[in-house]
This record gives structure tokens, C-alpha cells and sequence, in this order.
């Protein structure tokens, strides 16, 4: 096994996971992108052979951490890539945002098995990385828990019969609340979500039911499915992860109690489960599953990732990259909450009218268009959307 | 294709299915109980090889209803076998009671592929049935809604990894009545099933939770399962139809819309899907799916079909045999609804004394628990109960 991203949430969960049945796995590499001291003691926890921190200054600090064990060291943008290639039956790949794509797409191309936890490498570069996947004849596993679900209700399942595939939405903090209020959530009440403890980026996404949009878009990706055969609802236990329905009237669906070490374990040990501490299921116990449409007239980032998933091409990447650079600002307090959206809609009209290409060669014209979106989008910010949200910010603090 | 039993509730609903797709389905043999003009109608309908009907006396109708047409006529015992029997890709054993058990057996035998939906063949004759499916190498696709749902959440699964299995039950009618209110209960009021369309035998069995628990006796025998891995839980929508859990917390699920056409259907075409015209599920419209405990204080005949289960041997044939009897005498007003179980419990405990061999050799064994049981509780409804029971019916009916 090999973890790229180990300190982050998924990471952190993964290796939780693999010191709790140290005889079954032995670890290849572990890389993380600035936390040398947790990164060495992670590597030294469950024996790595290889430790490689993003941060090229951290070489020095990291080989001193190692210095009397076996693992090796090392730092850059070279050395993820190196830690992605080491062999090792499946590459667990946590890294978050654009920075993942790189690496994984390396660990696809030596047609090591993935257990995928990195948005990028299907919202903005889908086309590209499932490309690459079917070239190098290997297998990708998901390890959010949605597209958990939906492998494993897919299983073994023909293409043809399938007739829908729906993703549940915890509908966030923010459920049922109107526009008015909406305004005035603070970046504090956004980070506290109910069910799930994650990463600050995938909680706020999770708050704005952009995370659900940008799920779509993997997912349409990840199964053979076309956009309107993908659909969300509103669950909010987050107990039921995702939903798949046939022809003959059969749904099938993933239940789970949140913990982002279910999902992991299957990308671990498919097409074996193995066993995991997690707390079981009770259905008497929670007594009701409810299910509500999402509201994405409110939530409008839902909205927007299903245009840009079907409009296609580099849009999604656009999404994306606007996506980052508004929650960044609204964790900054530069905007409101409903600002994100409206920076995200912005930077996709603004895309559309520049001459972007809409087709994808390779790696290259995603990360251009990655790099396209978050400045398009922070012009705005520094422009005139910048004096619009300013006054709500003054409003919402006065 | 064949259908043993076409005129039933589970044959009316496969011969829906196949007439609808007709140049996918040919069909071999349908055959019926007593209702020859109905046994005819279909055979003409879906163009049959042959036709069989059990009673003897039958014969001379099915021949003239059938005069004019290509299809064979037969009656009695052995026209049935010889309809079971005849070469077929799937037979669809849907037979009811103990009258069912010699034609799956010889369709078992003749390596065919069985869609069964008789519960006796399970229930009563569970170790010489399943015997049978492995020493002839056939596949038994289990076609009621609960079982059909654990066959397709287990789909692949090793069977290590299975922690539980957990199947739904209505709560039938009286769910949440006491034990009071559980005394008056009539026939009419007890047929009137609040999800499903069945038979009176099985509606009645609903109502009491007999029904969950000869399907608890039969999971044990189709799915590789300890009695104490099986559960049964209370879901009063009936759109979950069971849950199977794994050892990394994950729980796959199968949901439909009320209608045997779903499972009869995956029967008819696995590993594929066939279209069905059901109702497709509508969460939100739904709006909850909700869970509770069984009460097996006042529903005592799952406790008592668990207490089979555990006993094994012949305990099960027992309890379905003298169940029978029981239903029959509830619908024929000779006991009350709660009598239904302690006849049933009186049976077993008789039977228990007397000198009845635990282990079966082959299918006469079982035929001989299943007549004892149907003879110890005949005596005890003729002899004792009968007056303490006719007390109650009389308060009911005063």
C-alpha cells in the first residue's frame, strides 16, 4: 500500500485502518504536503519504505525525523510523483485538489490499482484520467462514500439495466433555510456539519451542496451513466450513501453509519471486505431514514455542477477551480456564503465567452484550465463583484 | 419457461410478465391445482407445450378446453411431475404447500434452474432440498420479495464477510394491537394486508409474523448463514425488503415498490434485468422509511419458528404443518387469531415428546413429519384446545 495525502482526513483514516492490521498490509511510501513531523511519524508508525513531503524546504526536516530508521526520504514535486510510481498493490490517493492529479495519474500509469479519494482527477480531469485508466488496464476504486455505495451496488451488474443512479445529500447545516438567513452564515456555522467530520474545503462544499454537484460529475465519470440518469436527494441521516435502480423496478442501496473508514476498507481490500471498527448499522435504534428533493434554486451550486457537467469539456474544470477560490474567500470572510455561487456562475460565464478549447488532450489543458478558472475568478473578486459583496459582508457583521 | 402453479398469485404474476415479453419467453408447461378453465386460458394464451392439472377428475375438461390446439393435456400426481420435469431453462416453482414439494424436487433433479416460491420446499424440507440443488449443480433463485432482495445484496460476496442478515416485515395489520384487541381479530380483518396482494394462507401469515419466521428457516437454508446472524426488523412501508451486513460496516440493501413482478422477474432473467412495468420507487414521495422492533411477546409464532430453527431436525415441518392447520381453522372460525400460535406451540411440544427422528434421510421423512404435524394438531384442535378455544370465539362473536 501506498498513501499520497497520509495527514489529511482520508489519510489519516486510511492509516487508522492499516496500524490496526499491521500483518495484512505493509506500506510502500506515505507523502504529505507540509506536515514533516506528522508525516515522519506516520512513516515510522507503520514502516514505510519511502516518506515524501510536497514541500521541497522540508527535506532537511524530515530526513532528521528519519534518521536512524530504514525509511527513506524525500521532498518535492518529483518525490510525490516517485512515491505514486513505488510498487504496491493499491495506491490510496488522498491528496487534495489540483495537487493530486499529477501523482495519481503517475501511480494509473503504472497501472497500480487506485482507491481514489482526490476530486480533481474526475471533475476537472475525468476524460483524461478515465482515459488513462482504461489504458493501463487497471482498477479504480472510489473511497467517498457515494461512489462506495454505488460500486457496490453496481456489482456485477450489465450497463444496459440500469435505469438511475441517486446520490444522497445530508442537505448540509443549512437545510431549509431561506435566503435571508442564508446570508448571514459565518464560515463557524458552515464548518460544523452534522454528520460527517471532514477536511474545511469538503465542509463548506458540503454546506453549499457543491460537494453533492461535484459528486455528479464523478460519478458520471466513474459508471457507465448518462447526466439525466444521475440525480440527487436529500437524506439527512447520511445513512443511506447512494442508491441505484434497475429496470425491473429493483433498487439497491448502500447503508453505512458516516465514517470515512467503511469506504476506505473496501478500497482496501475489494473484492474482499475487511473487517473495521466502525459502529454497525441499527435501523431500530435510528428508528426513520427521511428523503427530501434538494432545493437548488437556494443551493444553487447543485445547479450550476449539472450545467457544467453537461455542457462538458473544460467547464467542470472551471467549476472547480471558481469552486476553490470562493470558498478560500469566503473562509477568509471576504464573501458571504451565497457569494460562492454567485463568483462560481460568474467565472463559468466568463469561460464560456473567452476562446477556452472545450476538449481535453491531456493533463496540460486541465491544469490550464484549472489555472484559467482561479484567475478569471479572482479578478472578479478583486473587481466589481468584490464592492457587491463587500456590503453584505458589513451588512452581515454590523 | 415453465410455471408450477400458474393460477396462483405467484403464477398470475409470472405469466404477466410473460406475456408481455412474449418472443423472449417460451414456455414448456404451466400447471394448476383445480382451475382448469383458468389452467387453459393461459396455456392457450402464452402457447404451452403442455398442461397439467392435479386433479385427476380434471382431465376431460382440460382436453376439450384445449381441443383445436397444439397443447398437450395431463392430470393427476404424475402429470405434474412430468410438467416439472420437462426440459426448460428455468422452472418457476410456485406451487402452494406441501403439494409443491415433489415437482421442485424433480425439477431440481432434472437440473433446472428453479424460481421458487414454494416455502415448504425450504421450510419443511430444507437439508433434502438444498442436498438435492448441489448434488445436481442447479441454481435455486429464491423469488419472494425478501429472500429475492438478500440474493441480490449478497451478489459476490464472500461469505466470511457477512456479519447479518436482516429481513423486513410489514408488522402486518395489528401491529402495535395488544394482546386484548389481538383476541377479536376476524378473517376479513386479518386478510386485508396493508402493502401486498397474496394469497389468504400467506395474508393470514402476515398478520400473525408466521410468515417472517418460515422465511427466517428458509434464509438459513438459501444463504450461507448462522440462525443467530438472521434478524428480522419491522418496516411497516414494505419498500426495504432486507439488509445484508458486512464486516466493514457496510449494509447493502435491496428496495422496491410492493410487486412480486420485481422479484419474480429477476428470477426469470439473471443475472440479467429484465424491464418490468412496476411502479418505480419515489423516495420523496415517500418521504420516510421507518424501523422498529418485532414483538415477539405478542406475535409469538416468530418465536416459535426461531425456537424451530434452532431445534432443526424436524421441528420446522412441524411448525409449518401444523400452522396450516391452524390458519385453516382461523379462517374457518373455529379458533381465534391468537390461537393460531398456541395450536401451533401445543403441536410442537407434542411432537417434541413423541418418539420422532430429528434427521432426514430423504423426502418421505419429511412427508411423514409434515402428516404428523398435521395429525397432533387436528387432535388437539378436536380434543382440549377446541373448548378452550370456542370459549373466546364466542366472546368475539357475542
Amino acid at each position: 500500500m501506498s498513501v499520497l495525502g497520509a495527514t489529511g482526513s482520508v489519510g489519516q483514516s486510511t492509516l487508522d485502518l492499516l496500524k490496526r492490521d499491521p500483518p495484512r498490509f505493509e506500506v510502500a511510501a506515505l507523502t504529505a504536503h507540509r506536515d514533516v513531523e506528522a508525516l515522519a511519524r506516520e512513516a515510522i508508525a507503520v514502516g514505510a519504505e519511502f516518506a515524501a513531503i510536497a514541500d521541497p524546504g522540508g527535506y532537511g526536516a524530515l530526513k532528521s525525523l528519519l534518521a536512524g530508521t530504514d525509511i527513506r526520504a524525500g521532498a518535492g514535486g518529483d518525490a510525490i510523483i516517485e512515491a505514486a510510481q513505488l510498487a504496491a498493490d493499491c495506491v490510496v490517493a488522498a491528496i487534495a485538489g489540483a495537487a493530486g492529479l499529477e501523482p495519481t495519474l503517475a501511480a494509473v500509469e503504472q497501472g497500480r490499482r487506485v482507491a481514489l479519494a482526490n476530486k480533481e482527477c474526475l471533475v476537472s480531469a475525468g476524460s483524461v484520467f478515465m482515459e488513462a485508466v482504461r489504458a493501463a488496464g487497471t482498477e479504480l476504486l472510489p473511497v467517498d462514500s457515494e461512489h462506495s455505495a454505488v460500486f457496490q451496488a453496481l456489482a456485477g451488474a450489465e450497463p444496459g439495466s440500469v435505469e438511475r443512479i441517486t446520490l444522497t445529500a445530508s442537505g448540509g447545516p443549512f437545510r431549509g433555510w431561506d435566503h435571508a438567513r442564508l446570508a448571514t452564515v459565518t464560515p463557524d456555522a458552515a464548518l460544523r456539519h452534522p454528520n460527517w467530520s471532514m477536511g474545511r474545503k469538503i465542509t463548506i462544499d458540503s454546506a453549499t451542496l457543491m460537494n453533492k454537484g461535484l459528486e455528479l460529475i464523478e460519478a458520471y465519470h466513474l459508471f457507465p451513466t448518462r447526466p439525466d440518469q444521475l440525480d440527487v436527494v436529500v437524506h439527512p441521516q447520511s445513512i443511506v450513501h447512494a442508491l441505484v435502480a434497475f429496470r425491473d423496478g429493483s433498487v439497491l442501496a448502500q447503508l453505512a453509519c458516516p465514517d470515512m473508514r467503511t469506504p476506505i476498507a473496501l478500497g482496501l481490500s475489494w473484492p474482499a471486505r475487511m473487517e473495521t471498527p466502525t459502529k454497525r448499522l441499527d435501523l431500530v435504534a435510528l428508528g426513520a431514514l427521511t428523503f427530501e428533493a434538494p432545493d437548488s434554486d437556494k443551493f444553487r451550486c447543485l445547479k450550476l455542477a449539472r450545467q457544467a457537467l453537461e455542457t462538458g469539456g473544460m467547464t467542470p474544470a472551471i467549476l472547480n477551480a471558481a469552486n476553490e477560490v470562493a470558498v478560500e474567500a469566503f473562509l477568509q470572510q471576504r464573501i458571504g456564503f451565497l457569494q460562492i455561487a454567485e463568483l462560481v456562475e460568474e467565472t463559468m460565464e466568463r469561460a464560456a465567452k473567452g476562446a477556452v478549447s472545450t476538449t481535453w488532450q491531456d493533463l496540460a489543458d486541465v491544469l490550464e484550465a484549472d489555472a484559467a478558472g482561479r484567475r478569471i475568478c479572482a479578478e472578479i473578486l478583486a473587481s466589481n463583484l468584490l464592492g457587491r459583496v463587500s456590503m453584505v459582508v458589513s451588512e452581515r457583521l454590523a
